[in-house]
């Protein structure tokens, strides 16, 4: 079993290449097939330990629509994971399942984006994930702007991630699927590559 | 301009391979890649005009999830769009862009379903089509019955498309995308074999 303040297992559960594809088989047309890669970085990238994230649709995943750094950092009953962005995405990606590129990343590449860190509480049996309250993590689609309000649960072999947008006043969901979370599996370990100090 | 009772301009209209590839790469992750083809069935194949749909994702587009044939009758101040299903709908997979295997199809293959028929109006710059009123195009998805509350407009370029399961009792959505409809455009036309006599 596992802590609130295990970041290794934490991590070991989040690294790997997670695909929704059987959840997209099961529900036409409703859910993308989505694809989700999360790798360790090197030990001395940051202080502490962070996964590199791109996320894409199958169909095209060397064009990612999310690429991250995600920082882990062990709180007194909760773990917080920052989120970092890359100033120059294009340069960067690719990195996911290029593990000779991904070791050439630096932190000085990094943008901090103080308003999507994610609160992670231990249930008794997996880990949940939800963006800190405020309302902060803007987006805006089609001239819109609206706040992330995204929320996830891991075990080890199990991602369920909720991606939602909503109205920054009326709190209306306008983004999402009311047809339920995307359910992911892993296509590939990368648990192995965990290193916490 | 067309009008109310419009059989040949609608089936030029339809009568295309469509995709929503733009959309879905304008609105990660919240969108799947839809392929709709609409394509004429011989002159012969019912009385009154038929296309022939096979709809997909798009990564998978040789095991569409929806396989049908659409019968178009002109009725006093609008088109009735009959649908029907294939009783074994693996014998027909993938006559939509094939068509020498679309030619070998008969009507004695149909199977209708009455409930899902769709009512088509003329808008004044666009035919607007709906599921027929009395929640009969039943759905099952997870144990769960729903009914389908589908609708669609087009015009010459464009075709936007809901797919909506609602709950038979309450009426409340249980499948479809709150991102707004399908927007769809063509890649390839088939209106130069569409035959109204």
């Amino acid at each position: 079993m596992s802590h609130p303040t295990d970041v290794s297992t934490l991590l070991k559960w989040m690294a790997a290449d997670f695909s929704n594809q059987e959840q997209a088989i099961e529900n036409p047309p409703f859910f993308a097939h989505i694809r989700v890669c999360m790798r360790p970085l090197p030990a001395n990238f940051l202080a502490g330990a962070c996964l590199y994230l791109e996320q894409a649709y199958d169909f095209m995943l060397g064009q990612p629509y999310r690429v991250r750094v995600l920082h882990f950092l062990p709180k007194e009953d909760h773990i917080l994971l920052e989120n970092y962005k890359f100033a120059d995405q294009e340069a960067v990606v690719g990195a996911g399942r290029d593990s000779a590129k991904l070791a050439t990343l630096s932190s000085a590449q990094l943008e901090k984006m103080p308003g999507c860190d994610m609160t992670v509480r231990w249930s008794g049996h997996s880990f949940i994930g939800k963006v800190v309250p405020g309302k902060h993590c803007l987006v805006e689609r089609k001239g819109k702007m609206s706040y992330l309000d995204n929320e996830f649960e891991i075990t080890d072999d199990k991602l369920i991630s909720y991606d939602r947008g909503r109205d920054l006043e009326t709190d209306e969901l306008l983004w999402g699927s009311i047809a339920g979370p995307f359910e992911f599996v892993k296509r590939q370990r990368f648990d192995n590559e965990v290193v916490v100090s």
